[in-house]
């Protein structure tokens, strides 16, 4: 298969690209690096992506950022950056490659536990994470060709444990790997319309 | 109690009004009619509409608007328009009232069915209506001073069912009156953090 890795250089992202990479040809796309550019908050610059890229079996996105912060202190502003990057921009991935994915193709999207699980200060991304947990339930009622869509939702993971793991107390971290597996499913299983969830 | 009901004139806002009046001091918000005028989606507007009505015991908002139509189609415009109208406008709400509210006070949000049992064209609604669900579960652990908030998630209405039921096949239309009780519940009741369903 040819498959789009975006947000191929984060700590998810990069290893979801090595294990996809031992099978398949995989072009890896970033903000700042990868074989091809792409802000996901800009709808021409992802459509640039696509026509760089070209043919595609499938799209995996690992890509997105939040706000965290105490509710009582939230702005609005602080509050739709999390709608822009890390939700608008999988769906700006997903409407503009819709059309453009071969015959049975596949998208990959991320959410995590915190669209379930609550955190402290994480508002937004329980709204984020949610957010994208019903777009892909409905996208995958509404994609043509056979193109399937689903979304892994990770916990903490091991390798971002000591960076994150205050912010997640009593939650145990799984290994990378297994995130890594779950991104497979998605992509060479025949799973649709699924949240795959890593806890 | 003295509660604000923001989006007081549609179909099941005038219902919840009316039922709520009996018993409280109701002020009615909407966009082109009310005791008070608001924009939800211009956070300067929702500042204003909070510094005229004063202090209050209670928010509900039955408010905001949903693209609807086929994936394939939709634009990221069309896509971002829900996002700002009936998500972060409802939002928005929360955001500028939160630290107005009297102390054991309420919000009461609306979602729909749709974010969790999909319809033709309805991408855009799961994907609104699950962001504001997840958005109530965090939320419900930061808000401050005893401030409760839940989310009632109507069904397809009896009062709705000529115009709307063609795009509900096989979904029972419930009575306005019990999506009522579930917003009564919500305000005069002490659930916290929890979608009311009412299907």
């Amino acid at each position: 298969m040819r498959i789009l890795m975006i947000g191929a250089h984060g700590t998810i992202g990069s290893a979801v690209a090595a294990d996809l990479a031992q099978r398949h040809d995989v072009v890896r796309a970033g903000r700042s690096r990868g074989d091809v550019r792409v802000d996901l908050t800009d709808y021409a610059s992802v459509r640039e992506m696509y026509a760089q890229v070209g043919p595609l079996d499938a799209v995996v996105t690992t890509a997105g950022e939040l706000h965290f912060g105490p509710l009582a202190q939230t702005t609005p502003e602080q509050f739709a950056y999390g709608l822009q990057s890390k939700l608008m921009g999988q769906v700006n991935a997903v409407l503009a490659g819709q059309s453009l994915l071969r015959d049975g193709g596949s998208f990959t999207l991320t959410s995590g536990i915190v669209g379930e699980e609550q955190i402290r200060d994480g508002s937004n991304a329980a709204t984020v994470n949610s957010a994208l947990e019903g777009f892909v339930r409905a996208a995958a009622t509404e994609l043509l060709r056979g193109v399937r869509i689903n979304i892994v939702s990770p916990t903490l993971v091991d390798a971002s444990a000591e960076a994150y793991g205050p912010y997640f107390p009593g939650f145990l971290p799984v290994p990378l790997k297994q995130v890594v597996q779950a991104y497979r499913r998605s992509v060479e299983g025949v799973q649709n319309g699924r949240r795959i969830t890593v806890w």
